[in-house]
């Protein structure tokens, strides 16, 4: 079966789906996006994705956007078409087609485009039982990294310079010596007396949708959870580390710039917060239970 | 006559002229660009531009793009398939078409897309007559506005917040007060004792071409240019301030947030500077008389 793409109302064949070459997310990253998990054909955390998109356009001052309910009818149908069950839908929506000019064009259609591919929950069993590697370095994206925005190429050449490292994230640092965030996930580590800690929101990072879900499931769970900046090495010192973020839900942290975090095994709360993002991802299908397995990578 | 771009090979009617949705280019700002005055037909200053490209490209790690011999002939083709005599050629080079993930893909074929404009340069006499204001605000770009990447983000919005206020361009200012450059152009002053000022190179601005241009006229012209950053206040109360910019050259500013810039008339040394900077661009030209004409706004 060929993929499919929605672009601008119409579904094509990936292989055909295009845009135009003066669509301003293509000349000036003037766009902005969402990564949604897909369980069992479901979209998870659609109403927290929508409201962070909604203030990501607010912010870049995009007024046209179709809204949430057509934008859902979309996703669905792009979901359908791809016979998706388990997949990440990506949203993406610029300012429009217009003229080459920095500052904004007078009239102009939004432009809105979607994907939708298979995720592989076995691949991700693997990271959770063997933990990931990640490398530090400095921050070098724009004051705004709270817009989830196209704007991406800073978090490009981190990633890349983390893989390079043999890392699977790079975990970004800002002047003071405080993580701020991985180049797509969000950072935490987990002290010695149990307590998990994340960075509280603010300009300088993305409020993280799986980041607020890990948090209430945390205290749910009786943990406590502190919102504070951590340095380096306070990581290196914690007892677990791990990120979260939409495609990956909570991934344990075993190694941070070549040095072991604890046992250099995956933490035990980690895996219990994982456990319990699993049962959250498994609540939007149908069929709780099988769908737990298909989570766990069985 | 239908305007014709260059995409990947092909020249494509613009309204046709596509990228696929998954270009790098589109979904991280994981491209690089240059824009080259065309004077008479001719490109001005293509080398320093392909030197600047060369630049941008390597510190992105895109390794596979064409040469300044093969993009100089697309560049040609695409300015006589448009029949533009006076104008502007946008290239962008992207990192190509892949699968969406943050880190380099494996194996991708860079992508190039040209487009051509005519450009006015009776509407940019006006401006040379009245001078342009301008509106200061914080810079809040990425660590590396040296590359001249896509991530423009930044400057659309500040751009945008400039023209809401009524100015012409946004000059953005570092931490410390400092100017560091305008959205898309670049700024300087000139002091009581006529000396011209602007901001040395380094990471935190983009290496103008028409900056350097301006600065050997300047110096060759035999006044005095020192270069090093300049505060707002400085700026508000010198004797004349100036932009300079590929499709302008240097441009008066004689307003800054409101208040005017010495005489609040055209400064002269901008004046001269702008018609030895016509005279530059002439001398690429097969009849510099009669192009001096044309870039005088005639």
């Amino acid at each position: 079966m060929s993929r499919i793409a929605y672009v601008n109302g119409r579904y094509l064949p990936l292989a055909d789906a295009g845009v135009h070459i003066e669509e301003r997310g293509m000349q000036f990253a003037d766009a902005v996006y969402e990564v949604i998990a897909v369980v069992d054909g479901q979209l998870a955390d659609f109403d927290a994705h929508m409201d962070r998109l909604a203030y990501s356009l607010r912010q870049v001052r995009i007024d046209n956007a179709p809204g949430a309910t057509a934008l859902g009818v979309a996703m669905r149908q792009t979901i359908a078409r791809n016979r998706i069950k388990w997949g990440l839908l990506y949203l993406q929506i610029g300012r429009g087609v217009a003229k080459r000019d920095h500052a904004f064009p007078d009239k102009v259609h939004a432009s809105v485009v979607m994907t939708c591919r298979p995720y592989s929950y076995a691949a991700l069993a693997q990271k959770m039982r063997d933990g990931v590697a990640v490398a530090t370095m400095p921050d070098e994206r724009w004051a705004r990294p709270d817009i989830k925005s196209t704007s991406l190429l800073p978090n490009v050449l981190a990633k890349q310079t983390a893989r390079d490292e043999g890392a699977f994230e790079a975990w970004m640092v800002d002047e003071d010596g405080f993580v701020t965030e991985g180049s797509s996930t969000t950072a935490w580590i987990v002290t010695d007396g149990e307590t998990l800690v994340t960075r509280p929101l603010s300009r300088a990072i993305l409020p993280g949708i799986t980041r607020a879900i890990a948090e209430e499931l945390a205290r749910t769970d009786g943990l406590i959870v502190e919102e504070r900046a951590f340095t380096v090495d306070e990581a290196r010192a914690a007892k677990e580390a791990f990120l979260t973020s939409t495609s990956g839900g909570p991934v344990p942290v075993v190694e941070i710039d070549g040095q072991t975090v604890g046992n250099g095994m995956p933490g035990l709360i980690t895996g219990r917060l994982a456990a319990l993002y699993r049962v959250h991802l498994a609540s939007f299908t149908k069929d709780p239970d099988a769908s737990l397995k298909v989570l766990s990578g069985e």
